[in-house]
C-alpha cells in the first residue's frame, strides 16, 4: 500500500489516503516511486468542481522520482521505438510531462506529443497522477525523460557538461520542467518564431525576410526593431515565460522592452525581482516593468507611441485576458496564448480580427517535445529556479503529503504560491 | 468632367456620372487616367448596404492606368523618401494596390502597408475609388507600383527579364495585382510560414526545426512530410490563393495534397481546370481536388487518416467557412484567414482552440508589400492569368462603364465572375 492524495467529487474534497502501489498494465509501463509532486494552478480547475469530474482519482501531473519497475518492453533494444526502450534502468532519476505520449505515431513524430492520440493526463479519471508515492506511466519509453542518462535526450551538450550541470541542480527545480517550464519556454518560443515578429528581428520587411527575391517597400529604421513583449498573467507559467523569454532576446542579442501584467501586487513584486537578478547578472539588457492591468495599457502606449506590442504572451487562460491581450497587441501583431481556455465564447467579433490582422496561437505546450530546451534554460538559470522559498522562488514550500489537505485549501484562496509534496517523508 | 460609377445609399443603387475630373490636393499627389477597373466581391458589401455607408462616392478598388499628373514632391529626390517620389513620370504605367499608404511611417517600413495609419481603401467614403476615368492617388510615392520602371520595386530580376515580361503581360491580368493576386498569395505564404507547419517541411520536428540545439523525441517518416491544405472558398480570391500555393510547393518540391472546398460547382469546375492546365505544363505533382463541403469533409479524413489538414486556407469571410476551417485542420494546424470578416461574434469557445493547439492568422493583406512577389506569380503563370472568358480564366469579361447598372446587379445575383470596366470607352 502507499500515501496518495486524492480527490473526491464534486468539489474541495481532498483526501491523503492508503491505496494499492500501483503494478505493471502493459509491456510499455514504468513504475515511478515519487519524489517531489507539485500543486499546480490547472488542479484547482478539478478541486474546485469546474471539470466536472465525477470520479475519485489521485491528483497531480508534475513529479520527479526514480524508476523502481519496467514492464518487458525495455527488455531489449526494437529497432525504431524510442531509445528509452533500450536505455531505461531500474533506480534511472525521471521527470515526467504532465500527459503521456507514446513518442511513436504520426503526432508524436512531429513533436506534438501533448495531442498523441494514445495520451492522458496525470492526475485525471482517464490517469492516475504523480501526488502519490508510487504511480504508473503508461508508454513510458515515450513519455519520461531519463534525466540519469542524457545520451537519451540531448546531443547538443557535451555528456561530461550534462552530468555537472544535473550534479548542480535541484530536486525541486527538476519538477518545474513537467509542465510549468516548458509551457513558459513554449510561449517565448512561440512568440518570437511568428513569421509577423520576424521583420522587426531579422530587420528585413515583410514578406521579405521569408521570401528573398521580394523586395521590399521601403528601408527599415533602427528603431523599427525594437520588440515589445507583454506577458498577461505572473503566476508560475508567466514567470517562467518571463525568463525564457529574457533569455531568448538576450541570446539572440535584440532591443526589447517587456511589460509584465498582473492584478496582484505579490505577483508583479517577484516578476520584478526575478528580473532584476537576472539583470544584475549582466543578463538583461531591455526594459522591463510588472504593472497592474491600467498601468499597462498606458505604458504600452507610451513605449510604442501608440503601435502597441509586437506579440502579448497570454498565460490565463480566459476572456479577460484575452480581450486585454487584443488591445495591447499591435496591428500585424502575435498573440500566444497558452492558458487553459474553457466553454466561454472566445470575446471578440470577426471583423476586430481583420482589422487588426491579428494572429493567434493557441493550445497546451507540447512538453515532452520541448523538454531539451527547458532543461538547458533550467540548467542556465539554477539562481532563479534552483532556489525555495526567496522572493525571486517559484517554489514558495516543500511540504509533506499528509499537508495536502491544507495546502489545497490555502493555495485555492491564494494564500500560498508554488508547492510541492515531498512524497517520502 | 469624367464618366464615374458611383454609389448612392443606402443599397442597390448604383449611377454611371459625369463628376469633376480629381486634381492634385497635396504635393504627394498623383492623378492616373484608369484603363481598366476591377469588380471586385468585396465591393457588393457596400452595394448591398451592409456597410452601413451613407454617403455617395466612387465605387471601385482595383485599377491599372497611366500617370497623367503629379504633385510637387516627383519633382525632386528627396533622402529617404520612397523611390517613386524621384522617379515616377507622366505617362508610366501604374497599378495600385487597394489602400492607399505613405511608405514611410513604421508601419509601412515593416512591410505591413495595408495597416498604414494614414491609408484609405479606394472606392470608400473616405476616398473616391478607381471606377472612373481618373483617380487621384494620395501618397503616390509610397502607394503605387511603376510598371513601366521595374527599378523601383525589384532587384532580383533582371532588367532585360522584366521588360520582356511586362510586354507579355496583358493589361487585365495587372489588374489583378491591385486586390485579388497579393491577397491570393498572402494567403498561400502565411499557410506555408507558420512554425507549426514547418516541421512537416523541413523533416525536423517541433521545436527543433526552431531550435537548432533542441533534440527530437522521435524520428519523422517520410509519410509525416506530406502536406495537406484546404482552401475554402474558391471565387477569384481562392483561385489565386490555389496558384500560389501550388506554385510555392512546386518550386520547394515538396509532397502535397490540396483540398479545394466550395458549394458551388461552377467554382470548383473552374479550379479543377486551373490545376488541370497548371499539371499539363508539367508544374503539378501533388494530388488535387475540388469537392463540395461535406465531400471535403470526408476527403480530408480519408486523406489524412483523420488526422486533418496541416493548413486550411479561409477565402470566404463569414462564419461557416471558419467553423469548417476548425473542423478540417489538425491538431497543431494553421487557419490563414483573409476572409474579410464582418460584427457576428467568431464561432469558437476557448476550449476548442485550446484542446487543437489551432493557430490562426486573420486578415487583409498588405498588397503594396506583396507586389514584387505577386507579380512574379502573374509573369509565371500568364497561361492562368492572361487570359480573359475562357475555362480557366479569372477574368470573365471586359465591358464599357457605361453597362455597369447591369453588371454590378448580374455579380450581385451570381449570374457572372470577375468583371473589369474599360473606363475610357
Amino acid at each position: 500500500m502507499m500515501k496518495a492524495i486524492r480527490f473526491y467529487p464534486p468539489a474541495f474534497d481532498i483526501r491523503v489516503e492508503s491505496v494499492p502501489v500501483p503494478r505493471i498494465q502493459h509491456p510499455d509501463d514504468a513504475i515511478v516511486k515519487v519524489a517531489l509532486a507539485g500543486l499546480c494552478g490547472s488542479d484547482l480547475h478539478i478541486y474546485r468542481g469546474h471539470g466536472g469530474v465525477t470520479q475519485v482519482h489521485t491528483c497531480g501531473h508534475e513529479f520527479v522520482g526514480e524508476v523502481v519497475e519496467l514492464g518487458s518492453s525495455f527488455e531489449q533494444a526494437v529497432d525504431g521505438r524510442p531509445a528509452l526502450y533500450a536505455k531505461l534502468k531500474i533506480g534511472d532519476k525521471v521527470v515526467s510531462p504532465f500527459t503521456s505520449n507514446c513518442g511513436e505515431c504520426s503526432v508524436c513524430r512531429l513533436g506534438y506529443t501533448c495531442r498523441c492520440p494514445s495520451g492522458f493526463l496525470f492526475g485525471s479519471p482517464s490517469l492516475d497522477g504523480g501526488q502519490a508515492q508510487y504511480v504508473r506511466v503508461p508508454y513510458a519509453g515515450g513519455t519520461l525523460f531519463n534525466l540519469s542518462d542524457p545520451s537519451t535526450w540531448s546531443s547538443s551538450m557535451p555528456a561530461a557538461a550534462k552530468e555537472q550541470a544535473l550534479s548542480a541542480i535541484t530536486d525541486s527545480s527538476l519538477l518545474l520542467l513537467a509542465d510549468i517550464l516548458p509551457t513558459g519556454v513554449f510561449a517565448a518560443l512561440q512568440a518570437l518564431n511568428h513569421p509577423k515578429v520576424l521583420p522587426a528581428i531579422t530587420g528585413k520587411p515583410w514578406p521579405s525576410m521569408i521570401a528573398a527575391d521580394s523586395d521590399a517597400v521601403a528601408t527599415m529604421k533602427p528603431e523599427d526593431q525594437i520588440l515589445t513583449f507583454a506577458i498577461i498573467g505572473l503566476g508560475p507559467v508567466g514567470l517562467c515565460a518571463s525568463v525564457s523569454l529574457i533569455d531568448m532576446l538576450e541570446t539572440q542579442r535584440l532591443q526589447y522592452q517587456i511589460i509584465a501584467v498582473d492584478p496582484v501586487e505579490s505577483r508583479r513584486d517577484k516578476a520584478q525581482t526575478i528580473y532584476d537578478k537576472i539583470k544584475s547578472s549582466g543578463s538583461a539588457s531591455g526594459k522591463f516593468a510588472a504593472l497592474s492591468i491600467e498601468e499597462a495599457r498606458e505604458t504600452v502606449k507610451t513605449w510604442t507611441a501608440g503601435t502597441g506590442c509586437t506579440a502579448v504572451l497570454e498565460v490565463v487562460g480566459n476572456n479577460s485576458a484575452l480581450s486585454l491581450a487584443y488591445d495591447l497587441v499591435r496591428a500585424f501583431g502575435v498573440i500566444t496564448s497558452v492558458g487553459v481556455h474553457g466553454s466561454p465564447a472566445v470575446p471578440f467579433v470577426g471583423s476586430q480580427l481583420y482589422n487588426k490582422n491579428v494572429s493567434f496561437d493557441f493550445g497546451r505546450c507540447p512538453a515532452r517535445a520541448m523538454f531539451p530546451m527547458a532543461f538547458d534554460l533550467l540548467v542556465k538559470r539554477q539562481d532563479i529556479f534552483g532556489s525555495v522559498g526567496d522572493s525571486a522562488s517559484l517554489v514558495e514550500k516543500v511540504v509533506s503529503a499528509d499537508e495536502a489537505v491544507e495546502y489545497y485549501a490555502a493555495f485555492n484562496d491564494s494564500k500560498i504560491g508554488k508547492v510541492l509534496f515531498d512524497m517520502q517523508v
